[in-house]
C-alpha cells in the first residue's frame, strides 16, 4: 500500500483519520494520548455522504474510520488500532493497556466486542425508533447492556483494574452520549447504573480522555443532526 | 463464575462447546489441534432452538456457541479464543498462530473481522435470498469478498506466509461451503478464485483442518435443513 501523498499530514509519523464525534475513532485518540504519541488528526467529515480520497485508499474494503496511519501504513477497525497502538508504543515508561494474563486479556476483548455489537446497536435503535414501544424497548435492552456492563466493573476503580485499560477505552467514548440519553429518552445513567457513572467522572480526570471526549451537548447535537431528531 | 457441574467433561481441563458444522467454532478447534492441545468436545445442537444451562451459565451475554472453558472459566467469541489459545498454548515446541510483527497482526485481526463482517453476512444472503435478483447480487458479492481475501493471499502459500496462521483459521470453516455455494448457486470457487482453491488444499492437508472440517456434501446438507432450501 503507498503511502499517503500530498495530503497536510505529510511528514508526521502517525496520523489519526477520524470525524470529532465518533465513539469508535476516540477509542484510537485516547490510546495514542495514553501511550503520549503525537500524531496529525485529519477530519473525515461524516456529514458528507462520499468518503474522502484518503478513505477509499487507505481502507478500500470498508471505507471506515478511524484509520491509523503509521509510516505511510494504515491500520483499520477502532479495537484493532488500540491493540496496536498498545503493542507498539509500550515500554518500560508506558504500561499496556491489555492486561497481561491471558484470561483477563480473553475478558477485556469479550466485554468491548460486547460494546461493538451489543451498546452501539441499542443506542441506534434507541435514537432511531419512532414509535414509542420501540423507542421503551430499545431503551429497555441498552440499560439492560448498561447494567450488565456496571456488573462487570463491579467495585473496581476501573475495567482494567487500578488504571485505565483496553475495555475503559473502549466503553468510554459511548459516556459522551449519557447526556444524550437523558434529552432523547429520560434515562438517567447516573440514577440507574451509579458505579457506571462514577467511573465516567474518573476516566474524565484522565487528560487522555478529557481532550478527546465532546461535550454531551456537542454530542447530542449531532446525533440529533446525524439522525434527524426532533 | 462457576466451574462447570455434573457434565461429561467434568475433570477435562479444556472443554470446546460447539456444534459440529459451525464455521465459527471450528476455529476454535483446529486452534486447539494445531497447538496440541487435548479437550473434550460437548455439542450444543443448533437445530435445538433453546440453548442448553451450559451454554447459558457460560455465556449469558449472548448465549452462542463457541465457548471454550479451561480450567472451569469460559473464554467466548471465536476469534478471541483462537488468541487465547495461541496466547496459552505457545512455546519452542508450538508457534505462534499471529505474526510477530504489529503490523501483521494488525492485518490479520482486520481481515479475521472482515470475514466475521462480510463473508458470513454475504453467505446467509447467498442462502436465504428468495428472489432471483437478491440472489445474484448475494453472489457478486460474496464472490467479491472472495476475491478481496485471494488478493490478500497474493502468492504466498497461506495467508500467515509458510505455514498455517490466523487468518487462515478464521477463514478455513467457510472454505466447507464452497461445494455448498455450487450446489445452491453453480458458484464455481476453484474457477473464480482459483488461487484460493489451491490454498484450501492445502490447508486441508493440515491434520488439524482435516480433523474439524466437516465434508462439502455434510455442510451443505446441513444448511439445507437451516435454511429451509430447495
Amino acid at each position: 500500500m503507498a503511502a499517503a501523498r500530498s495530503h497536510e499530514h505529510e511528514g508526521a509519523a502517525v496520523t489519526c483519520v477520524d470525524f470529532w464525534c465518533n465513539e469508535f475513532g476516540m477509542r484510537a485518540r485516547i490510546a495514542l494520548r495514553e501511550k503520549g504519541v503525537p500524531f496529525a488528526f485529519v477530519e473525515e467529515d461524516l456529514r458528507v455522504r462520499e468518503r474522502s480520497d484518503l478513505v477509499r485508499r487507505m481502507n478500500p474494503a470498508h471505507r471506515s474510520i478511524p484509520i491509523l496511519i503509521h509510516g505511510g501504513r494504515p491500520v483499520c477497525g477502532s479495537l484493532n488500532i488500540v491493540e496496536y497502538v498498545d503493542e507498539v508504543w509500550s515500554d518500560q515508561t508506558r504500561r499496556r493497556l491489555l492486561p497481561a494474563d491471558p484470561l483477563e486479556r480473553a475478558r477485556a476483548r469479550f466485554w468491548a466486542d460486547f460494546v461493538d455489537r451489543e451498546v452501539y446497536g441499542a443506542q441506534t435503535r434507541f435514537l432511531t425508533s419512532r414509535s414509542e414501544a420501540a423507542k421503551a424497548a430499545a431503551t429497555a435492552e441498552l440499560l439492560g447492556h448498561l447494567r450488565r456492563l456496571e456488573a462487570v466493573l463491579g467495585d473496581r476503580a476501573f475495567f482494567g483494574g487500578e488504571e485505565l485499560g483496553f475495555l475503559d477505552v473502549a466503553l468510554v467514548p459511548f459516556s459522551a452520549m449519557f447526556h444524550g440519553y437523558e434529552r432523547h429518552g429520560g434515562v438517567d445513567v447516573a440514577a440507574e447504573c451509579p458505579a457506571l457513572a462514577r467511573w465516567v467522572g474518573r476516566c474524565a480526570e484522565r487528560e487522555s480522555v478529557r481532550g478527546v471526549l465532546p461535550s454531551g451537548h456537542d454530542m447530542y447535537e449531532i446525533h440529533r443532526e446525524f439522525y434527524d431528531l426532533e
